[in-house]
């Protein structure tokens, strides 16, 4: 794998995937192997817009491998506030640390910052753009609780808006997924998204639906969203649709043996609490994964040739 | 010491308490011996509303222990604010790290989050309720400067509110210390506690004063709490129950040679400035001593075998 | 040299600036040496007001020579919100780390925090009083970029309430440089400064000028800092006075080829983006080199015998 920048899962082929995958699974199985790896190592984390979850991962994961991270703090203390521009900004920090990671609420803006800087920088999210990790950790969750090999995967909640579900959707044509979209009309995928899915699957299904009944049978794996009150102009309008599409003990009836449950989380009612003691959830396990597959591409980014780094 | 989770001082026998304090004691002698001891170890600390002191405290303590820290943030940059509970805020969290410290303003907040996770919690504050490592180093301050046994100790300010106060009488009657405590009426310990601590004692005197004159020559220590402004309606009223609970270097006279005075700080009024370079000033080394103490802690929860932890 | 604090580049002799940048230089040429120098060393951060920059290049120089950091927060979530007295902040915070970075929005308070601690204090801005780590990187990066012999620099923009610029300017009178002036009348340096600076430089020239034009073609160095919006009651006239005090292309051609453009960083308008990626352009440079000048004092305070540090 030859990558400067981690900007969107877009650059990553099928192989660079299955590198990441590998070498997170590798470090998963023995930590103490990279645990003094990179003790030399500071890590830069510019969070634009607030996220504990990304962040915390990103922190946590290049601790476990033995270095360490300075953080830009909140945009409120920062020279943002004074008139800073990006470019600016990125080329200041990056003096300070090896490698960076930005979340920045401007679609676009990791690729342009990745255009000012040499050493690695990892897009943590940029607005309705990319998450690139996210997707890595949903394929990573996927591959070891069921198999990205004629996997047949429903996602359900709020398809319209989530970052999330559209670059996994896309991620996963790499591996011909049969993919379900379970969702209320009005948060139905972008029709360019499903356009989009269908130009690049090859034979696989590209389905939606309005109920999860009738394709839950079929599910390896059930990817559930957040369905957010303030897309609803209406209260009621809101807990009618929420409701429809949670899932609670009831549907596992229905379900597979082996259907793994998936959530990006924070979730609120969208899983009853009831399922998270079953076999089926892998939804703290998916965020735990967090750590090593990020570790897995510091380390990839980290020891590669990373461009025309210049330290 | 067989200790899962720390939540509440109660839950320690004097025999736990002794362990602690021997423990922060070597480490105290000889922080070398521990500087290196987890260094993989990274300890994951939630605090849901602001403590500087207590959070740097056990900042330092991971530090110095070798190890690192991941730090959730504050509440308002968190998935708290989209309704995430904190069942599943402290199960995404126990994935990054090896141990879990816990603030809270919910009282009974520490129990629960302990009962979902399986890495070791230490509760560092919840709402009303416990605070057990402010307990701890307090005790370790006694022993350090006076005694634990035949001990004679004075509280006084604020003891209808106070915590700290509670936590440290209830954990005195371990070592049947007698107690006095000095407030105005309006801040009197609340009468269940009173009575708990009659139960518990077992031969030793717990007294309660409206005066320090009265008592002030006969203590070994001097535990200075702040009276908060807010309690008070009126300033007036205020002002002159905050001057008479005060202490100065006049009142020293009257005092033992070996008096100890003691605040958990912050401090305002309460004690003067001019007392700061005396022998019985032991308040900043206090301060200090939380951090072999939360080094002992640490140390005792994450080398035993920390329950029913799977990983 | 012999420090106990750094509270003031006027403690500085020229030998002493001599020393911190000589050594700066040894670790920029070989960070490795020092990477695990410090490795049980705990730097406490106490920032009383925001600054991203200087605040994270401490982090990373502690960092850098192996250490860690433990930070306050910001003061909305610290005691100092409880009434607690700088004094007794510091007094607590020196029980947790090793040495202490300080920045406090109050002129003198770094001065009077130094005296109640025993371990090193460096002083990262006071209000409008000093920030001596931002006149040592500075005089570094003249120092790689030009030399401080036989140096002559302009100084342009806002000077009169530049607290950079007038440290920087007494600094450069132990190197007896040609110094130049440049601003707007109203934000002139002001005269109680150019007073002492006359008194302070043996042969060298201090010079006030309204425009770059006339001086440009002999500097070695220019200088550039911003002029700021909210100095001016009335917009057009910042405007009018902002665009005069830029420095785009154009200007170059009367410049020398080997003319050093810096600036403290964040930059508005200037100075045009298309100068930065000319050889001209110091002041990324000059960012980063807070991080070998920061190790390179934290080195020598933390390897001296730090005055009377009890620990």
């Amino acid at each position: 794998m030859h990558l400067d920048h981690l900007v969107t899962s877009k650059q990553l082929t099928r192989t660079d995937i299955e590198t990441v995958l590998d070498r997170a699974a590798e470090i998963d199985a023995d930590p103490s192997s990279v645990a003094d790896r990179y003790t030399d190592t500071v890590l830069g984390l510019l969070f634009f817009e607030p996220s504990t979850r990304t962040k915390m991962s990103f922190d946590t994961a290049m601790k476990r491998l033995g270095g360490d991270i300075v953080d830009m703090g909140s945009v409120e203390s920062s020279s943002v506030k004074k008139g800073e521009t990006l470019a600016d900004t990125v080329r200041v920090i990056e003096g300070y640390a090896d490698a960076l990671v930005l979340r920045h609420p401007q679609q676009g803006s990791a690729q342009m910052a990745s255009e000012f800087v040499d050493v690695p920088l990892v897009n943590a999210g940029d607005g309705a753009g990319h998450h690139p990790t996210q997707t890595l950790l949903d394929l990573y969750t996927i591959r070891e609780n069921a198999s990205l090999e004629d996997l047949t995967i429903g996602v359900m909640g709020d398809l319209k808006y989530g970052r999330t579900v559209h670059s996994l959707a896309h991620a996963l044509t790499n591996f011909d997924a049969d993919q379900h979209f379970i969702s209320p009309e009005s948060l139905q995928l972008p029709r360019e998204v499903v356009y989009d899915l269908h130009q690049e699957q090859e034979g696989a299904q590209i389905r939606e639906h309005d109920s999860l009944e009738e394709i839950l049978p079929e599910l390896d794996v059930l990817y559930v969203t957040r369905i957010q009150r303030e897309r609803f102009p209406d209260e009621n309008e809101y807990q009618k649709v929420a409701g429809e599409y949670q899932i609670g003990p009831d549907h596992l009836e229905a379900a597979s043996d082996d259907l793994t449950i998936m959530h990006p989380l924070p979730r609120v009612d969208e899983i009853a609490p009831s399922i998270d003691e079953t076999d089926h959830a892998a939804y703290f396990e998916q965020a735990h994964n967090g750590v090593p597959v990020r570790m897995a591409l510091l380390d990839l980014l980290l020891s590669g040739d990373g461009g025309d780094d210049d330290e």
